[in-house]
């Protein structure tokens, strides 16, 4: 099997570059001092949390129940779900840690503290917690200098069923950064934040072992880590056109990409029709904040490489996506009907959750060499 | 099980609501004298299809291989495939037909039916085709007036493998419409443009029995239906707040929500967290378009009704979704941790896909009284 045989739209994805981006990761956070605790939102494959934590403990962080799941049964014993717990969902988690996985929950308020710890009691379970601390992206977590910290802290710590493992905190807002200086000041911002927290709690002697964070920008650019104990990118397993354009990767860096065939032409228009639209490539355009024509994806050959100049997907409907020449010269001769192309996606979080596998080429090649499971749903 | 039981974010479907949308458009149907093929490509499931083709020939419209046999396995034999066929999806569609059901294909370019029937020879095959139009969507068809429709034709007619069964158009650009104006003569462009389509095929003795249009916005408004024999309107099973803005429908017709629980709040912002975010809930922002303060979605209590006055989804990460008042005034009180909610899509076909199942409820109630399976991927 090789891509040019296989049905379109099929998410591909190049294991040599993952496996390069892993080990350019796992060797940061080495250099760094830190634990690296991959975000498995990305990639939802085992082979990929494997690559990720290679020679290292196997520690990683999960968004979904659904994807704790996955990676339990799939032998990570070790996972943190780093999205705030809500009580209902423990069920699900408490029967992984009874089959023998450890699930580290994060909350940021007394209420979920009290909501968890009643569901824990009454399934007999008990959890370890770390706090969510805002560090400037203003969607979760609580400020590292409010009282508010410290009483979720005592909530957690008098609790017999909760274990207080220290703070966790997500940069988000890196993700808008435009340029190198302001992505080391966000990461500074971050890693002070929770460091700040940290200390405070330590400050009244509750129990901090965990000092967690980083997004892929932050990652990749912090000048310093001090005070942490790891940190939990996800996106540079993959990389993708966001993060070419954020600046936390170049574009040979880009490692999963949607293979399509090209299904008709619009002579009047000069514009190539494929067969991955607005499912397959997902509606995020959040290239577009850093450079200008990557529509939908930009376009490159079935072999990979570098994008096409000028060729990118300019529009989309749901299985449809016109595929452009940001020059204006139609693309009717270069992109015959029933070729194959890739396109390079925006943000690969999004675009390859539409799809339940992998298929896996090494090395810029065309063969198959192997099929990646996915999880999906929640 | 009932929907303060079962796990969010999932998705929710009002059986009362899709039976009475499905009726309406059947009526319209018949009143206009022409045969309804429902598009499967929103509700991806058997049941939705069995309402949608209720008292009529069970002939549905799908836009992947994998509906197109998702349906069949359950008993659709009449299927048209509405998205430009390539010759390598070809070999699963035959299966179809060898099994039973008949798989009706569109083309718009010499190349394509040149393959399709290569292929179509290699398989020992058959297969009917339908010619597409472009009736002014300026994405895919072929221009009725041009003479590349009868090349075409004759193509499909000389071939002894391919069977020429008439001409369909899709008027998207119908979606874009800004009043109720605009697509009556939308709708009218996309009739006369089809219906002059099949007399230059009559006029020069071609086959042509089938004739085929429709979007939901033309499908509700179009004036005149004289010539077509069939419309294939899909989103109106469902309906979301895009075919509210574009005045197909009204928000007591939107049938699928998005069921999700408050996981935290900000108060510094005033706003709550639910687990619905850019991957529950896609980052399809068409209703924007329409609407101020559409955002993500609007918000409606867990036994749905009209939405909450001001009360949107602000922004959405991958498993976050941000909901806000509009006025600026905070959430927090009305909207506790652990509550649940429901979110109105933007554009339901989107925000469904992500989904592997419907939870159905009936009459505006909370319990589950069935659970529909999705068709999904290629």
């Amino acid at each position: 099997m090789d891509l040019h045989s296989i049905q379109t739209p099929s998410l591909v994805v190049d294991r040599t570059i993952v496996a390069a981006n892993c080990e350019a990761m796992a060797r940061r956070a080495t250099r760094a001092g830190v634990s690296l605790r991959p975000h498995m939102k990305t990639g939802k494959a085992k082979e990929i949390a494997e690559l990720a934590t290679e020679g290292h403990s196997g520690a990683i962080t999960v968004s979904t129940a659904a994807e704790a799941e996955f990676f339990a049964q799939r032998g990570f014993a070790d996972i943190t779900y780093a999205v705030s717990m809500s009580a209902q969902k423990l069920c699900r988690l408490a029967e992984l840690q009874r089959g023998g996985a450890t699930v580290t929950l994060i909350t940021d308020s007394l209420e979920a503290v009290e909501a968890v710890e009643a569901e824990a009691v009454r399934l007999s379970s008990s959890h370890r917690v770390l706090i969510e601390i805002d560090t400037g992206g203003k969607r979760s977590g609580v400020d590292p200098e409010s009282p508010l910290l410290l009483a979720i802290a005592r909530a957690i710590d008098q609790s017999a069923v909760l274990e207080l493992c220290g703070v966790l905190t997500h940069a988000g807002h890196s993700y808008h950064c435009t340029d190198i200086a302001a992505i080391v000041a966000v990461a500074e911002e971050e890693r002070a934040g929770v460091v700040l927290a940290s200390e405070r709690l330590r400050h009244e002697s509750f129990p901090c072992e965990t000092v967690s964070a980083g997004s892929t920008p932050t990652a990749v650019h912090a000048a310093s880590f001090e005070g942490l104990t790891e940190i939990r990118p996800g996106v540079y397993t993959l990389f993708d056109l966001d993060q070419v354009g954020i600046g936390s990767c170049v574009l040979a860096d880009v490692a999963a990409t949607v293979l399509c065939t090209v299904i008709g032409h619009n002579p009047s228009e000069g514009t190539a029709i494929v067969d991955a639209g607005g499912l397959a490539l997902s509606k995020d355009v959040s290239a577009a904040e850093f450079m200008a024509n990557a529509g939908y994806g930009l376009v490159s050959e079935i072999g990979g490489g570098p994008p096409i100049d000028g060729l990118f997907v300019t529009d989309v409907h749901q299985e449809h996506g016109i595929v452009a020449d940001a020059n204006g010269s139609p693309v009717l001769d270069a992109m015959p009907i029933g070729s194959k192309w890739r396109v390079l996606p925006n943000h690969v979080c999004m675009t390859a959750a539409a799809h339940q596998q992998f298929h896996v080429v090494e090395r810029g090649g065309v063969d198959i060499v192997e099929v990646w499971d996915r999880s999906s749903g929640w």
